[in-house]
Formats: structure tokens, C-alpha cells, sequence
């Protein structure tokens, strides 16, 4: 049985976000799993995804951050009610603060892996930490609030 | 007399950055410039940057924050020493941290302003504050140390 990524379960209507969204063509479409107790993201940059020749640009590696963190958020809500993601209601979190340490240049052409860990989980926000890695070392480390997105975005979006 | 912006007096071989090297193709190539105490930079995202339809993606506003952040510092850096940028030795920042606090949601289809502020300065490091707004509403705050480009990173580049 193939186990599908928490982005596999999102509406479609919300499934088109350049970081994750499985819809949204040009994006980077990373997905998001358990893994014991923690969350597990991989994804190779493209050669272009450069910050000099040879490492990789810290804007993608915080897009990854991003996503993996609101990923991880929708992960342990379902979890957390006991609920198999794509039980209705669906989760969809939005992120309301990112900080990213970047510890050491992250090289280019290898596929990164991303770790998250949920530090703080109530009703409609949740807090988790995201470690990068490439070749086995961690090279960023981030911290993600996400919020269950607000009505008023979807209610704009249904416009 | 066109003016340039620092990104322009980037050395060539460190002017590959996804997020502003202006020799990188595919990135986004955004420009930093003064405007009067504060720093500036413009960018419109493209129609495929949404975390949900009509709204900008969270990591393409970190990726802003973060090359203008470094930008800034650069400029800072040479203000600060009385020099003007293109003179040498040159000064290339990379980001040891970047901090995001999205407040609402950032629009689509508009022109994007950054303004920056330097909150600190010293010889290897400068902190500034970054906001991003749409229609004249600050829709996210940054927050972005940045450090001399590390020459591990150079001697790799060089290899």
C-alpha cells in the first residue's frame, strides 16, 4: 500500500501553494510524512537553486522549512483528535512566524532531508521544529508557527 | 545616470543567487537600492508564487526578505566605511539567520515593496529589519542577520 504525503489529502482548492502544492506545476511539491515520532521531508534542489556555485540558496531551504512545518502541523492535528488524514474536516495551516539558522552552507546536488518535531500543539496553532540535512549533517534548523488558515483567506479565495 | 544597485557590483562569480544574482537566469533577480536612510527593492511575484489562489507564497516572501537583508548589509557596509559600492575590496554577504512574521496575507499581482533598516553594524556582521508591503500595507516583518561571506565558502567556490 502506498502511504500518501499529508499534501496528498489537501483539498484541491488549496493544493496549488508553490511550496507543496501537489496542483501547482511549477512548484517545488515537497511531501511530508511521519516517521516515528517525527516528520520526514526530502527534497533535491534544482542547479539553479543556488546561493554561490555550489551550495544552496537559503531561500529555498526556507521554503522547505516553511512547508515541511505547516506539513507537520496538519500531520499532528489529525493525529491529535485521532483522525486519519482526508477525515473531514481537513487541516490546512498557514504560517504565521518562520526563523531559519542557517549553521553551515548546504551543498548542492544531493538530496536534502528534512526532520520536523512538533514542539507545541493547541487548537488552532502549532509549533514545530525542522532540521536540514544533507549527507547526514544538519546544515539549518528552523522553527515554524502555523495556523490553521483563517477563514478570511479561504472566504477571499471563493470569491 | 542610471543607478545601479549593489546586487550589480556583485562579483561575477558570486552573482548566481537564485534570489538576486543577477547572472541567474531562472531567480528572481531583485535589486536593492537606498532611498534615503532606509533601503528599498521591488519585486512582483509571479502568477504561480500563491500559497492558495490570490495570495503570495510565504517562502517567495522569506526568499525577498532574506537577498534584500543581505543586500542591505552590503550597502551598509560600504556607507559605513565611506566607500562607494564597485570599489574593492567588495563586500558579499551571506544569511546567518532570517526571521519572518507574516501578519496578513500578501496579496497577488501587485508590486511588492521591501524597505530595510540597519539595526546593527559591526565588521563581519550587520542585522537589519525588513517589511514587505502591497499597496502601501505592511503585510510581513523580517528580520535578517547577515555575515560576511565566509572564505570556506570562496575557497570552495573555487574549486
Amino acid at each position: 500500500m502506498e502511504i500518501k504525503s499529508i499534501q496528498d489529502y489537501y483539498p484541491d482548492d488549496l493544493s496549488y501553494c508553490y511550496g507543496c502544492g501537489r496542483l501547482n506545476e511549477q512548484g517545488h511539491q515537497i511531501k511530508s510524512f511521519w516517521d516515528g515520532e517525527e516528520t520526514i521531508s526530502h527534497y533535491t534542489p534544482k542547479p539553479y537553486h543556488i546561493a554561490i556555485p555550489g551550495f544552496v540558496y537559503g531561500g529555498i531551504i526556507a521554503s522547505l522549512v516553511d512547508c515541511h512545518g505547516t506539513g507537520t502541523a496538519a500531520l499532528a492535528s489529525y493525529k491529535a483528535e485521532g483522525r486519519q488524514p482526508g477525515s473531514e474536516p481537513p487541516f490546512r495551516f498557514v504560517t504565521a512566524s518562520l526563523q531559519v539558522d542557517y549553521l553551515k552552507p548546504t551543498p548542492l546536488n544531493i538530496e536534502l532531508e528534512l526532520r520536523g518535531k512538533v514542539i507545541e500543539i493547541k487548537a488552532r496553532k502549532v509549533i514545530s521544529e525542522i532540521t536540514v540535512s544533507a549527507n547526514g549533517e544538519i546544515t539549518a534548523r528552523g522553527r515554524v508557527v502555523a495556523v490553521q488558515m483563517p477563514e478570511k483567506m479561504l472566504l477571499d479565495n471563493s470569491k
